[in-house]
């Protein structure tokens, strides 16, 4: 049984983190030794890490062999990007202007480093598409690795992978990795890693109501990596593994995962969301971002929304929510320290409606009601203005 | 409540994991929120991330803000390691012969990307001492980086660290850093990591029986690390924080890290292990690595013992005990897929004595009769040779 939203207040931040699932809460399967110990307890310990691993691979319909657990979504992020320090002077790294910050700030700091660099636009939806890709690939004739995500952490905004990747593996006739973080699609959208023919994709548990500190990396071909240790998870992944987590991300998947669950749970999360689009319509000074985004928008995905209040700013605004007891929030929450709006700024959205952006997001046990106190909550604080 | 060794067969590996500790099995408190979110969740789980900070330092009695979590003792290595990435041209980094996988690989993985390195010998005992350090010392003097480890996991070889920062601190009047691996240390012999001076120092949970994915890292200054992120953790570790396991850690060192606990443990652990010495030494082609290790040997951490029997490759022998009931390891769990032992080839040990050398472990619920076991053990495996 998932936990009731009342529990969590009107807790509509699911792309922060998402409500914890009572896998993780009633996980009391009692897990022990090390997976590299060649003894009973290690053999044990390294059979229970390789099941995970394997109903992780038949949910995700890839090999086991191509799947490494990780800390997270981040690290399985920035493993990936800081590979180019082991093939430097191999060309040139592309990367959308709407990263999530564990992919951009990483790749800001490859181009601190020396590493060459391009920044791939975006539509005025938030998407990156075959136009917008084919340019920065015009551009760069030395492009050898492209990341762009599935689905934007903060607008929402849906990416057709599919059609990306064939753009970028055949540039200039020499190979080119193509890295997509899938932190907020899975559970949510679609994902054919295979179809998609992707070459290294990351993974978050705790965005699917998994425990914190455990994630997954995808990859077609194995990569040399950074970071060494003492080998485990191929050598991709030092460190003892957290074969808890790794349980409790497979648990996770098998409930979440499937083409027909994502399908109904979407479903319902575009109703809700469509009532919630259709009453704010009715608020004056309210808009979307991007102001043409529609109920049933198919650039969209329905678990997240990006809005603004006219002569609001998004900080007071999340205050005055928190107040009436909806957790709402301003852009990542991997960046809220941060007044700048990077998203946003790719999207050729100006001052002051850039500080005014908030996000809501939901998740599977969202109900109307959280949207009827957010509605609420946005009216109140607009009779202060 | 501790389990009990029983529960786990004779469970003598505890420096590969340790037994669980009922921190983590009865650990229902419900944490939840993203600590970067700026709502109530968010705030909550921020102060409870906080809280477990300050618990941390209060007991390793250095300032909250030095602290900083990690996934583990791996990463707290590799991100201190790989921040040189950031200093290139800025001097050479020295390692002790006896580092754990996860410093030494790092090493020698930076070695292979055209970083100056030098490696500082040990003594026979296993031990890096003034002299050895000085040695090195004197034959690199654009040394700017030493890693040195408080405890050695495979033979518990002590360091005196407060002796050998001294030497790094002034060489050629420029500064130094002195990074020490202190996860075999932890909670079982005295850390003084202000008293020391030591610029760094890695930490482990599940060394101490709490969970995976959760360490620490001590910086005496903040560092430019190369990953970056979301910006957690002072920019030094990003990705959303495991509170949980944050929590859990500071639970395991109020409980385990204090003089008087520290101090009563170890009597109880060297009696044991000065039983078992002396057991040993009655059954022929038994010999302890160092052959010259003692009863009570301060060089040595009684947690734990190398030794090996004469023409018995440790590999046999490890299953042979396992099929006892027995749990113990050759080197390291972090390098069980390889037949080197650079630990012992750094302390002067031959072929074949180096394939013949394993390592028994022990922890706080460790008893007498699991020596006994592993004795009976050793003797049937020596009876079929």
């Amino acid at each position: 049984m998932l936990m009731k939203s009342k529990d969590f207040r009107h807790y509509l931040d699911w792309a922060a983190t998402a409500i914890p699932d009572d896998v993780i809460r009633n996980n009391d399967k009692f897990i022990f030794g090390n997976p590299s110990s060649s003894h009973t307890e290690g053999r044990l310990a390294k059979e229970i890490l390789e099941n995970a691993r394997s109903r992780c691979a038949a949910v995700l319909n890839v090999k086991s062999e191509k799947l490494y657990f990780t800390s997270g979504g981040t690290e399985s992020n920035a493993l990936v990007l800081h590979s180019l320090h082991l093939k430097k002077g191999k060309g040139r790294l592309l990367y959308s202007g709407i990263e999530h910050p564990s992919v951009r700030e990483n790749c800001l700091r490859l181009k601190g480093m020396g590493f060459p660099t391009g920044e791939i636009g975006v539509e005025k939806s938030g998407q990156v598409t075959e136009n917008t890709l084919s340019r920065a690939l015009d551009k760069y004739s030395d492009t050898r690795f492209v990341t762009v995500m599935g689905v934007n952490n903060e607008t929402g905004s849906l990416m057709d992978i599919k059609t990306l990747v064939p753009l970028v593996r055949f540039n200039q006739g020499a190979p080119v990795h193509f890295h997509c973080d899938l932190v907020q699609a899975l559970g949510r959208a679609p994902v054919s890693i295979s179809a998609w023919d992707i070459d290294s994709a990351s993974f978050s548990a705790h965005k699917l109501g998994g425990p914190r500190g455990i994630g997954l990396l995808y990859l077609k071909k194995p990569l040399d990596v950074l970071y060494a240790g003492g080998g485990q998870e191929g050598a991709i992944r030092p460190g003892t593994e957290n074969v808890q987590g790794a349980v409790a991300l497979a648990d996770l998947l098998e409930r979440r995962v499937n083409v027909e669950t994502i399908k109904n749970e979407k479903e319902k999360a575009a109703g809700r969301l469509n009532y919630f689009i259709g009453e704010l319509k009715k608020i004056k000074r309210c808009a979307l971002i991007p102001e043409d985004r529609k109920k049933d928008d198919e650039r969209f995905s329905p678990w997240i929304l990006q809005l603004r209040v006219r002569d609001l700013p998004a900080m007071v605004m999340v205050r005055a929510l928190d107040e009436e007891g909806v957790a709402v929030s301003t852009g990542s929450a991997c960046s809220s320290g941060s007044p700048e709006r990077p998203v946003l700024a790719a999207m050729g959205i100006h001052q002051p409606s850039r500080l005014e952006g908030f996000r809501v997001s939901q998740g599977w046990s969202t109900v109307k009601s959280d949207f009827d106190a957010l509605l609420s909550g946005i009216e109140k604080a607009i009779s202060y203005l």
